[in-house]
């Protein structure tokens, strides 16, 4: 490796790994089992709480969390805690165990960072301890929401209350029986200057007015038991309180929000990747068509190769832009966070793909988690901006550093 | 249009339309709901049957078949079939509603070309007549089934029964209801020549020692009612009149039953490809984003000049397949039929895609049809052979050609 | 083939090919030699005139003309002329035997349907005769000119003449000892409507005021002897009567003299795309390494297997554009033909690198023409406006098309 | 930048671009007129050797090199070499005002590591001072090079002297005037083990019996001064201690000498793709079309937000491949290394063809290097072994890696 990770990285790297080994590897098929089949939607799985349990003690908690909060945490940076994100991404499933799932991630930082004290107490703590879990009520189903000032859901206040009304869909995590609250975007000021316009607000998910209309399935996935759900918001009022920061910080919010998420994602989707290469090399072995091993043809190891080519490229780039974050922050990491939000999910899928394609009907179909990645990484060229949304601001930037060049 | 349609093409063609907007179109809404619920898991649609009647009241009947074999056909040839199939790609559960789904298809010529008139009065008849559907059990999970030789299935005489032992999955159309018979590809003789190893056979579903395991998703589809099954065959007898053609002729039924129904899955691809345009083309008209419309920005011009670029070429590539065969035969229309096989899947995960791209949150979700075509898209690159084999023929076939000009 | 072409086509296609066999392959090497010899550089081969005065008297003459505008040729329709122009495709360079090169097509055309008789008489007849060549005159350099509207250069009426003022480059043929005369195309009214501005005029080439200032290089070749110049036109006067058409009829013009020149790089191109197929096809057989023969390597095979599908659909493509342009003229066919103008450069780039890949250091070298043919395909991405003006209009025309149904 | 760069990198860094501002930059302009002027082939630009002896007295002398072998050079590792090819790949003719130009930098480190006294003090010494060149005959036009094992050049030892017969091409160097040495790969013992047949021997160039054939141009390029020519060996007779190292021992030698020379030509791809970013950058600041700035076309925005991430990856790959061989030597970084030279030419043709294609008319022509650096991107896709070549073997070793993980 060439970003040399950090002593205490590579410590919680081998604890993560052996926990991986002695307390997953064991009942990764009786999770799979259970969670494919169509009579557990939305139910969790019965073991989920006992292997939270173990990772807490074991001290693999938090793992994101770049400071502790006063909950447990070994308190990483982005690119310390970059290589573990990799390891789970190889094991989607398991980020829950150790409290690393999205969106919770994102919603506890945004509590860290900007949530008064008593919206800690009410929210972070539990959030931090995995009692409960959590959505994000962004996008909605009437408006390109890639453009965030297109947003239309309302956010206005009526004597001690917010009054909210509007639709949001692609809500992760809203579907889980644990989930007890969500921070929601909306506009408190639809006349004011372009970025704000918006502010976020906490609203618990038993609000009277606030209405799970469907889950959404991606790409035929469902995501049980977190799920994305398509929500009606209505006369749904909370106390003023709840709003975060202060009315008009919505956009602010959501610009601090993403950065870390963002080397989250694309490392996970190295991990999705590095599994799927490693599938793929393991088939070469074990196959052979027309008198030949799939070993001996030239075109499954250029398969190979160009997989190993595109996420070594991928992992350097998302540990580059982690460092600079670390180092200078994220407005100065902003092309390089948009470099790898456009590069990670296209190369996984790439790879994913070519996975896929030697593994045939395996690969298709529910014995490995092949398909299942497919739909992640697809979901992600769209997730948090379209592709196009980040290359037209890249290319903004890059123009405006080159062009005069 | 280039390849001129036949005046009966088109006439079929008029009535297909007038049938989909009068009948179809009024109740699709109701057909998604009711497939994409999880509780109707492997049920068939209420309506289907009295559709199917009126199908076949109109004439719309059976429309793939060449010729009439006693049931109702209008009789048209590849080419004048072909637009209709693309007719019904844009919306692929309808098939079943005018008899004219794989695997059903494949099957009935196979009986009809092949089958002994009893086979014909037992399976073929209730077959055209759609009162039963039937399955093609031929890839094994074991084996690199690309290349047929490897099946193991066996297949031995005892007495005046076969018996039959192997394990099949991919087996499509085998989880519906109605599905009666197995057409099973397996060896009567291992030691024969390569090509004369394997025969076909037919084995009613309710057969003892036929046992449906699981039913397998396609990146996260199940393909209900008609699904995927994998199928454990243990001990399982017929009489031996159940043998279509005789030993050892498995591998030459296997090509014949292929040819027409490339053209099906490649018009059927086109179509998909074609809805996935017009549905993006008519975004671009509702949205926009930084204050232009979707309309105005140059990318997504591209990706709709592309994506009509593409699909023509397929179109037009698969026509030309179409008229080779039924002016030439199969055998001379070998490296068309390769091609469109190599190109139409592609095509149309390139169109699909960029289409979910464009739709964003609605391309990934259930309201439009573009995540399932994308897996069918996915799965025909493999579906009769991946990619890989077809163009490891074709390259040679092409070598052979021109190596030594 | 499945344009079925007529009798007479085909009979000029075996024609063209025996006249190939017998006069231009014996000569070949020799040619290249010749021109590939820096000393040789704008001289014309001596043996030229010959191989044309013999290509006249075989009726192979003037095979683009749809009519005999009073000089010999078979009157093909687009369809028909199209397989020859991917035979003389192959090797580029014999277009000029049979008075078929670019820009003199093109330039012929224009003055059969827009010249006056004097303009006829003057340099349309010697043309056909194939006793001067031309040259087309519209890009410029300090302008956008993919968007004609840009164009600059002036042309002001002075009494009885026309006083030209600008600077044009890749003006091919320019630099040909045998061009005698330009086609300009300039603005007469810069005030009129956009599409009313231009004008298009003839200028000998001795006019003074007309001055070469340099040859220019794609991508490394000269194109010796046509060349593309870059010349300055600086109060060069010509008689009023040189105007084609009259004043404000430039863009129509430009229009008229597009839609078969396309259809004809299109099938050159297609022709160059075949020859590359075939050199790959048969450096396949010849060569082996790492104690394989290249036939055996999976990844060649899908390589030729690749381009076999690329190059059918673009022929398919070119031809369905040809026949609708025959059938029912340019403006219907307008989609079509900024199809294949997208399509067919890249596609025989896409193959031409796959060939050079295969050939290696051959490939890249001077022995084949492959490095040659990769140079005109690129150029011919921006000649004619770049893929992405036409891309730009193809997607308005298609969402036009498609966006509200 | 992510990999530090030590102060000693960056201070040569610094050196090295006033030196361009101040001595490169006023007189780049005459050096491509005189290059691209045909009357100049094979002749060295007059102002060669000022700007050398300049360069010399600055320090910036022989910056390739690892170690001061008696002459002088800073010393630098690759890593801290890369970001100084980076910038000399940016104007490519300039390495040799440097002395670290292609071949002579792997010719001094072969003779560094591996000559005789004598050998260096006749070589090695005038090389470092820069007053010869020298070329490197490798490639054989008769067998697929691209496997070593295949080369046919005999060396036998006749009494004192070695005989040399074989023919060679694609000899980088050997035109220039200033070319005084060979190092010539061959076979001393076609029947040894495979990877010990090999010898390499240095041959002055003015040996009888070596007699250059032709120059080849490069996808229409020559290349000169320098030049690749094709090479006759005709009984050439040289004193048996001109044999490097020993008989068997060239497959050796070239392994040794590949790994720094694939950063050096990695990184000077990295260098040209980004002056391809930049004057693509340039450009959409400067022109426009329908109406509306090249800058606001979303279409070009992506093709240069797609090369920014293209470029730092491959920058990032490359910079590491360099680190590992740095730390943990050639054979250890042999991945890595196999990446880059994957990677690098691909992507930097991707960028320079979206170059080519922003800048239109300019960008096919002469006025700016893409041409150019498009042609060497090109070549370098199959110089030192072709892509794949490395995919072949990167692919083996990654299945070995992973393959039962």
């Amino acid at each position: 490796m060439n970003f040399e990770y950090s002593q205490k990285s590579k410590d919680v790297q081998t604890k993560l790994k052996d926990f991986i080994e002695e307390h997953i590897v064991p009942v990764e098929a009786e999770f799979h089992a259970f969670q494919q089949n169509p009579e557990n939607l939305w139910k969790r799985w019965p073991k989920t709480e006992g292997l939270k349990q173990k990772a807490k003690e074991t001290g693999l908690w938090n793992l994101f969390l770049p400071e502790d909060y006063g909950s447990l945490s070994p308190g990483l940076t982005n690119l310390e805690y970059a290589p573990l994100a990799e390891i789970m991404g190889k094991r989607i499933w398991i980020c829950e165990l150790f409290n690393c799932s999205a969106p919770d991630t994102g919603n506890m930082e945004v509590l860290a960072k900007y949530g008064s004290d008593a919206q800690k107490g009410r929210w972070l703590t539990p959030l931090m301890d995995g009692e409960i879990r959590s959505a994000f009520l962004m996008t909605e189903p009437q408006v390109a929401s890639s453009d965030a000032t297109n947003i239309e859901t309302s956010i206005v206040l009526e004597g001690d209350e917010y009054v909210i009304n509007g639709r949001k869909w692609w809500s992760s995590g809203a579907m889980d029986p644990h989930c007890k609250v969500a921070i929601v975007m909306g506009k408190t000021d639809p006349k004011a200057p372009r970025h704000q316009q918006q502010s976020m607000i906490l609203v618990p998910m038993d609000t009277p007015g606030l209405k799970i209309i469907r889950p959404l399935s991606v790409l035929g996935f469902y995501d049980s038991p977190e799920g994305h759900a398509e929500i009606e918001l209505k006369n749904v009022r909370v106390p003023k309180e709840n709003l975060i920061l202060g009315e008009g910080r919505g956009f602010e919010i959501a610009q601090g929000r993403l950065g870390p998420g963002r080397i989250h994602h694309c490392m996970r989707l190295v991990g999705m990747a590095q599994y799927a290469l490693e599938l793929m090399c393991q088939r070469t072995l074990e196959r052979e068509a027309f008198g030949k091993k799939f070993y001996d043809f030239s075109s499954m190891r250029q398969e190979i190769a160009k997989a190993q080519c595109d996420i070594e490229q991928a992992r350097l780039l998302t540990l580059s832009a982690a460092d600079k974050m670390d180092k200078k922050g994220n407005k100065e990491a902003k092309d390089l966070i948009a470099m790898i939000k456009i590069v990670a999910p296209n190369m996984a899928m790439g790879v994913i793909d070519s996975a896929i394609q030697i593994l045939g009907g395996k690969g298709v179909g529910p014995d490995t988690q092949l398909a299942h990645y497919y739909a992640i990484a697809r979901m992600l060229r769209l997730a948090d901006g379209p592709d196009e949304v980040h290359m037209y601001q890249l290319g903004k930037s890059c123009i405006k550093k080159y062009g005069n060049s």
